[in-house]
């Protein structure tokens, strides 16, 4: 195999419950990134559509996770990398992630994989601190893993797909406002009182609960966020009033996705998830503020060759 | 029915990754309670074995977790109860959460059963407030519903059952010195910081995730407390070493049951959790420390009738 083409999925971290824990694979939006062997050794990056990004491979993310990869395996050719980009960066649903992570999957599947796709998180995740100046894993595990996932230590790479309930979708809205998720990191206070953290880690470990039991009314009520949502909300636009709306129409929970700006709501079925981007595109509307919607089921397979 | 005579169990609360969150119900050791109705209205407690305690119904658990049942329920008779001491008041492992649990789950019987064990939990949770100056449900949880317990908001009285896999068997052992868990809630920090709530969260969450798909490595590798087991376990005679010892023999984790001073190994079939009960004897025969040892599997039922 000289080429591959694969889909790298966009993702929502954190579900709420679960800062720089918790990610969700989407299906429908993502990057599509193709990748030739060179004669040449290195990583070249040649194309890059729909969004005009750094070529230069110690600058994009997709070129940093390659070299990542490529600095602990020995292969005696290059790679020229061309990415579609189908994700808007700094939307918040996992830009860097799908070409972080797309990058690596595609090398891996022109090497003969020699790493599982879990093995791959940690060369994506350098392009995750290139892009934001942390290296965290959540979006990247989601991609590579597909499904709901898990990160239980990011220094020791432990990380794990959890259960996907069927009828699980999301509405995602995009207000076309620029957040950095260096930014909406830093507004992250440093501490917490240990009766946040019990309230906290109790919704994380329902959520978990809930995934497995597939137990949706406990999956929504264990989507809350007392330690991050109320200091990163205030920098998106009317948060507060599309959650509101949000759960109003049924949605099992909503929230930040990411480091925002866009906001996710988990519902019960496709049905339900239109319903709910229908009440969030009306409060933009009113606005006049540009955003995109998008449906999702969870994409229970990751990145994959097209 | 007149009389009614309940086996009410030991639990282990926290479990090294849940702090006030997870719970265990525990078999073997337990308090033998018998509830008779009277004539006379209100709760008298008529006889204690095993240990020296109040029967003063504003001070005794049983009598403080059974008067605020009757306040919440109409019944025109009265009830005497016998309690005899299975488990050491002190011990952390749950000594009062039996006497509470126990008396509110005969008494429930005697009146045909109005609420369900869930919903036993808001009434013996008063005789913990009694205990320790707190209203935690983690032990009482575990009492009440048998298993693996999971505390998600005490005050929205939301708890629910975990799966059990079911070679997990505990080793206990109780160091014979006063541990009143009032001071052991005291050494607990106020404030974490953002970083420790994330990697504590995350194994609260994957210790969860661990039980539903039963992998035993999974669990093991998540039992870690770095918020309150580094403060507690000060006041523990060995702790360290006892831990050490019980990880070398092969257990899946090892930490503080509840607020102390006992220990408890969890390991993997019973087998191993007597060799680990071996190590942990040797350590406090060493120093003459007197201690209680206790070896249980999972009681997956919970407060039982005899």
């Amino acid at each position: 195999m000289k080429e591959v083409k694969v889909f790298s999925p966009a993702s929502i971290a954190n579900l709420s419950c679960g800062y720089d824990v918790l990610g969700v694979c989407l299906d429908n939006i993502g990057d599509v990134i193709i990748v030739r062997k060179t004669k040449e050794k290195g990583v070249f990056i040649k194309k890059i559509t729909g969004q005009n990004l750094s070529t230069d491979i110690s600058k994009n993310v997709a070129g940093v996770s390659a070299t990542a990869l490529l600095k602990n395996t020995n292969v005696d050719c290059g790679f020229e990398i061309e990415i579609h980009k189908g994700i808007k960066p700094g939307s918040g649903i996992g830009s860097s992630a799908a070409s972080s992570a797309g990058s690596v999957y595609a090398i891996n599947k022109l090497i003969g994989e020699p790493y599982t796709r879990n093995q791959l998180i940690k060369f994506a995740m350098e392009g995750e601190m290139t892009a934001s100046g942390s290296r965290h894993a959540d979006n990247v595990a989601a991609v590579l893993l597909g499904g709901f996932t898990f990160v239980r230590n990011s220094i020791k790479h432990d990380y794990f797909k959890l259960n996907s309930p069927i009828e699980m979708a999301f509405a995602v809205i995009h207000p076309k406002i620029e957040l950095k998720t260096k930014d909406s990191r830093a507004v992250v206070k440093n501490n917490v009182t240990i009766s946040d953290m019990v309230s906290q880690s109790a919704n994380l470990g329902a959520f978990v609960s809930g995934l497995y039991t597939e137990n949706y009314e406990l999956i929504g009520r264990s989507m809350k966020d007392i330690i991050v949502e109320p200091m990163r909300s205030i920098l998106i636009p009317k948060f507060n009033e599309i959650k509101s709306a949000c759960l109003g129409e049924g949605a099992l929970g909503c929230g930040i996705s990411g480091s925002g700006p866009s906001i996710f709501a988990l519902c019960k079925g496709v049905s339900k998830a239109n319903n709910v981007a229908k009440k969030m595109k009306e409060i933009y509307d009113k606005l006049d503020l540009e955003y995109d919607v998008h449906i999702s089921c969870v994409n229970d397979v990751g990145v994959k060759v097209l």
